[in-house]
């Protein structure tokens, strides 16, 4: 029996599977907010590339991943999915729990698999530079590493508050190249007119978001880039689940349980989407495919599914997705991942469905597995793939009560290492749970913009 | 040709190598300073596990890794070898650059390689608490990993400046259900007595040694444990070289250039030791194997083979090894983990005896390559490991002039997440290069103790 099950850098997927060509029902199109009609790839040039706009929109079930793009995969993929002996020792369950993990890339969480092939298109089709914004920070790192790779420049807008927060993301980032400036910053019209009202405002992603677009939108050559929602952020992802599936066939294992955080859905996505082809298709119908958010900002578990905006200002498509409402600002979890109010399309439309179980947990409980995982398997997660741990960890302690053998996956998204503040916050007894902010989702979710599609 | 040359986890080497057993000449012993005697086991056994002080003395050529280290070991090796591709095309070289990449480990670096054995045999022993210090970090976090996995207490002693410099290292310990304080403190005669005459010392590895080693001679069941320079250490990093000398037979290559930095010398041991056995075998003699350090603490290049203490108090051992004399303090430059006055003897007397050739550089040089390989190979190197990046590179660009094709490999020892203010350091032009400090290491060796042996 191992604890780690590699792969050969030969058997990174060949192609992302897009599970648009699968599901019963889509999601009903996204609307461009000026003319209140679906968004049409006309609608995306301005600021994306051409083959991605493609994607964002294909029903082709398998869509091949360039050899420039798996070349680059090879710095850190394969990823090792482990299995957990000593917490499974720790829990006194029946059940085997196995976890990949997603947390060796570089910038030290699956967000590079998105970054490289978005920066991969845009180099081809001559793109010299990209915008984005970032929060948590993993994501304006991971974009910085993949355009240094591809040679393009790279600018992120980083909310002021996680700036002040964790500098050392914003140093990785320049070590890269990039430039990582606090948002709002006074370059962009958007910034600025933040600025002129509260000077001292510690920003939010959806400020972010608008000076990023506004950016790649006034500069030459510039595109836009962003690391969760869309449907080829998920596509990209689906790496992890396949990898997954052929490990557990190593270890002649079946998942009973596939388990991911959720905040824009995108690893959720990326380790989900294969098992519930399966279940689609009726290869394999018993797999409980589990979806963990913070209980500070519940968007599956308290969220309505409805057309909403994807950032605060309104300035982003209307999409149909579950959601807390684009006026929602969550509490200052130490999750910053998993602080947004919507959900992506594709993940939304699924739990819909009825193939996505979704749960949530607070602060404290998340940080308690999170030690408790540290401790027997070394690795100390990011406060977001901690939730994963945690629903790991109930299903583990169900299967003690029932004496059932289940097989249970996760995803375990990212390493810690730029979130150890958090931890200590948690050492010391200074971790506050939030209650479900009930007033405030109902206030936020009064104001959804009105679509007649 | 591949990228990333793994093995499987039953590669994992089942033997140590003891370069003892192959060494045309042993180094003279170490000296206990209270009888100027050579040690002998019993003057370990107050603070060592007695495996441990048998591997210390062996001449065994093989000794044998326990099934449950190789059990640990398997959270994170084998480590990949990985062919620098992107760093070969950017020097326009003829060479060939591998790297074997020690950072994937929980605490970062090459240092738990030894942690999880030292620990291993400490528990057996029915050690239930272990001390020791640390600097940059590394080592203390290595020690807490394993020590949390084998389930001992742990009493780190971290050197004040640095505990006060990077305070994720001590909440990464303290997440593994470690104790760390800032040395001197007040809970030793030693911390006490250095804190009577300057309480606002910024402390020094010297001090910290002294009180860990205080902290175990004084507790219960308590022993005392060191990351480099012993012999048993050395011995422990072996399983980097003979993985990587597999791979290197898996990639059909030849090593004509073997690099690792040297601070105690241990991760420098571990890749070099089983390269130095073929040389000294008569299998292959024609491997270069440099150590690489800094020209602020020039040990190997600038230092005297004499027999030295390994402390600044003088409470250890006296050790015939190269020395800049224990009572240099190195400049403060940013790669901790290399500022140490003296040698392992067994990598001092394979200098003395020509086996190895060494190498000093400026931090900003190093750090100039650091940034140029975390831009090719996605990675950002520890400072220290960036000393054998630099050494790579000269070597590269030294076959780009004569046309040599030649396969050059370096260990890189670990990532530098928790080094990145010293990156923003070199980014903004901040950091000092030290001129080689003649006089204070002139002053430094006129006060090395008088041995006869």
């Amino acid at each position: 029996m191992k604890s780690r099950i590699i792969l050969d850098e030969d058997e990174i997927p060949k192609q992302w599977y897009n599970i648009q060509a699968d599901m019963p029902n889509l999601p009903k199109p996204p609307i461009n907010p000026a003319t209140m009609k679906p968004v049409g790839p006309d609608d995306l040039k301005p600021i994306f590339a051409d083959e991605l706009i493609r994607q964002e929109m294909s029903t082709k079930k398998y869509i091949d991943i360039p050899d420039e793009v798996r070349e680059i995969l090879t710095q850190y993929r394969p990823s090792p999915l482990y299995r957990a002996k000593r917490l499974e020792e720790k829990l006194k369950t029946t059940a085997k729990i196995y976890f990949k993990y997603e947390g060796l890339s570089p910038p030290g969480s699956h967000k590079a698999n998105t970054a490289i092939a978005q920066v991969y298109y845009n180099a081809k089709q001559g793109i010299e530079r990209i915008a984005t914004e970032t929060g948590a920070g993993q994501w304006g790192s991971s974009l910085a590493y993949a355009t240094q790779i591809f040679g393009l420049e790279c600018m992120v807008y980083m909310v002021r508050g996680s700036y002040d927060q964790k500098p050392y993301r914003k140093i990785m980032m320049e070590t890269w190249g990039a430039q990582c400036y606090p948002s709002p910053t006074d370059m962009t019209d958007a910034g600025r007119a933040v600025l002129k009202k509260n000077p001292d405002t510690a920003g939010s992603l959806g400020i972010a978001i608008s000076e990023a677009v506004e950016d790649a939108a006034k500069h030459e050559n510039t595109n836009y880039a962003l690391g969760s929602v869309l449907n080829h952020v998920c596509l990209h992802q689906t790496v992890i689940g396949q990898e997954t599936q052929k490990q557990l066939e190593i270890a002649e294992e079946k998942a009973d349980v596939v388990i991911a955080c959720a905040g824009g859905g995108s690893n959720f996505a990326g380790i989900a989407f294969p098992f519930i082809r399966d279940q689609i298709s009726g290869k394999d119908r018993d797999t409980e495919i589990v979806a963990v958010e913070p209980s500070a900002c519940p968007t599956l578990t308290k969220g309505l599914y409805a057309y909403d905006f994807g950032d605060v200002a309104g300035l982003t498509p209307i999409m149909m997705m579950y959601t807390l409402g684009h006026a929602f600002i969550p509490p200052a979890i130490h999750s910053g991942g998993l602080r947004y109010h919507g959900m992506a399309p594709l993940v939304s439309k699924l739990h819909a469905d009825g193939y996505i179980n979704a749960v949530s947990y607070h602060q404290n409980e998340v940080f308690e597995s999170a030690v408790m995982f540290a401790g027997c398997e070394g690795i100390i997660p990011a406060p977001e793939s901690a939730h994963a741990i945690k629903a790991a960890v109930d299903k583990a302690l169900e299967c003690r009560k029932t004496g059932e053998e289940k097989t249970i996956v996760f995803n375990l998204s990212g390493h810690g290492h730029f979130d150890l503040s958090s931890y200590q916050a948690f050492l010391s007894g200074k971790l506050q749970d939030y209650e479900y902010p009930a007033d405030l989702i109902r206030e936020s979710l009064a104001d959804l913009p009105k679509v007649e599609v």
